[in-house]
């Protein structure tokens, strides 16, 4: 069977692009928004209110399902999409993140990474060839590279060897991968830190090996959103312009409308998911705590002009009361709500984009962030 | 404008009833079953999935409202219904039972009861008249008296003095319910413990009082499920026959058949969403713990043949992984679940009551929980 996996770009304005990424579990339309299920699960969300908000792809962690429940148990299952019960396309991480970030001892050598599970003080050794292993295992439709992401600020020395290595890494998942059913995807990882040279010799050298997209990883660790925006900028135009570019991790929707317009097409985060817990509404008027105590007696809804019926339907005085009274059904609608808020952002961009208007259309929305404040916001 | 609240008798079978409860909300099909929303919300559940299940009415709880957010609040918000979007009727129960299980500090007097708020340590006073004012700004369907609520086992003195009390409190809450809007309905509540002697005067005096419809109270409170139905049994052909009978805070599935049978026509009780939250689900097949580990590989759903898609469409392996997991997602699929079972077990019993086959629609349905349990079962 053909592999079904093909990347169409529809329109370009600048540096920004609107496309199709076609997988064998259906179309994602880019630049797309990847909601994290990071435990086979959208956390506090139904699929069905994923897909409703316009979702065509969700993002699964290699390091959480290889732990819990296990990736051969997934695979027994027929795969994650059969087991979570979710049709459309998924992309996996490779579990380096969070290997690096959540494992409380963990050992970093050529082969491979070596850590102790969160959850049972297991000890469980992550390879290249094995984070792949897994990730076919799962059956998402893409596939990511192992790499070491190293946290910023850091040494360049210490950002050079981690490169270097994810490098090495990015070779042996590509001939790891070749065993794959043929539908399966693998995205490389650009790393590099701060450091445009290194970003430069790890995106050359990634499309030397040649992969189906590119990521960069390696941002949204600890450096600002002007360093960020800066590596975005200057190393996406060295990535193939043929194949998908995703922003590993990131972020507002500022941070998503500056690196759709320098060419980004694929992005993930658990910001409108954890904000959405924590009482954070992202809406077109900018966002807003709901947990303010102004709210409390605020009949209106958060955007009467929303697609979301949550947003809709509730007013903020009983959403604020939801949180007050600690019902989980709170932070449920406000996740519910900032995943449309998310999805309409990068529908807009892609309509935008499609008719030459990007630079207007991203303006327009942050200004409509901030001058609505007044009447609207927390 | 006329009230539009009514019972209409549809069909008996033996004791059993179906009915109808006009509203201004809209219509309660009897034998009802109606989910608790104690604090404006059904615990981690949507709305619309509470609809779905066929929900034709909920529960608020009075004493929580009345702290949290606060029932001149609520009003100014438009009531209930308006604040929590739930456009369907509403009973709200008086607050007494929950000031007698859930205040620290309490003290009992002719004029009402004085405690002390869970929330804030505030002293509140809710005597009967302010239990019938807080329902009224509250704009519930259905309200109720203000009783005393006595646990089991108790001393018969204890029990007569509580009844009689709940009595002469039954008058301050008619009194003060003349006030009401015409569209609002009130409910007496008979109380007595397991004394039928006292269950009756409390009943007959009720009735000379003359309420819309009669609770049986002050049962589920500790006493065995045998003595809970002799008590029904026996107190439920006392009530006008004419009117809606409501037996609060009952039960399990085999309570509410076995109450059905003798007469009842409304339940309420936390147990489809306390236990769906704790990994419980109800099911044809009788109870199922999800978080049983030999669940952890069984692609099986929990009823393929069920009305819920949570209980079509998800497998027990992925319902067991998300509470391992410690997913919230997993105890609102089950709550939805156990909601759809709990409403399908009604409406079956309105359907057999009206083909007068109620009693063989009980007993398949009680033998259907053991009889495939050693191929479906926990």
């Amino acid at each position: 069977m053909a592999n079904p996996f093909a990347f169409s770009l529809i329109a370009t304005d600048g540096a920004a692009r609107a496309g199709e990424i076609a997988t064998a579990h259906g179309i994602v339309r880019t630049p797309a928004f990847m909601p994290v299920g990071t435990q086979a699960a959208i956390k506090g969300v139904h699929h069905d209110d994923v897909r409703e908000a316009g979702a065509d792809i969700i993002l699964g962690n290699t390091y959480h399902l290889m732990l819990r429940p296990g990736a051969e148990r997934v695979a027994a299952l027929g795969g994650l999409h059969a087991f979570m019960h979710w049709p459309l396309p998924i992309l996996t991480d490779s579990g380096g993140y969070q290997v690096m970030s959540l494992s409380p001892l963990r050992k970093v050598t050529e082969a491979g990474v070596t850590f102790r599970s969160h959850i049972d003080g297991a000890m469980v050794e992550l390879t290249p060839e094995r984070a792949i292993e897994v990730q076919i295992l799962l059956g998402s439709d893409i596939a990511m590279q192992l790499d070491e992401c190293v946290a910023l600020p850091a040494k360049r020395r210490e950002v050079e060897r981690a490169m270097n290595l994810s490098l090495r890494w990015a070779e042996c998942c590509k001939r790891r991968f070749e065993a794959a059913p043929a539908n399966r995807a693998l995205f490389g990882i650009v790393q590099g830190g701060d450091d445009q040279a290194l970003r430069e010799r790890s995106a050359r050298s990634l499309a030397d090996i040649g992969f189906d997209g590119y990521a960069i990883g390696g941002l949204a660790v600890g450096e600002t959103q002007e360093v960020m925006l800066k590596i975005v900028g200057a190393t996406a135009p060295m990535l193939p312009a043929e194949q998908p570019r995703y922003l590993i991790g990131v972020g507002t929707p500022a941070d998503i409308l500056e690196a759709v317009g320098r060419g980004i097409d694929m992005f993930d985060c658990v910001l409108p998911t954890r904000n959405g817990r924590h009482g954070l509404a992202f809406t077109r008027f900018g966002p807003i705590n709901i947990k303010n105590a102004h709210h409390a007696d605020d009949p209106r809804p958060l955007d009467a002009e929303s697609r979301c019926p949550a947003a809709r339907d509730f007013s903020r005085a009983y959403l604020h009361h939801l949180f007050k009274a600690g019902e989980a059904l709170g932070g449920t609608l406000l996740s519910v709500i900032n995943l449309f808020y998310y999805q309409d952002l990068l529908a807009g961009a892609r309509e935008a984009i499609a008719s030459s208007r990007f630079a207007d259309y991203a303006a327009q929305t942050k200004e409509q962030w901030t001058a609505k404040r007044d009447i609207h916001a927390s």
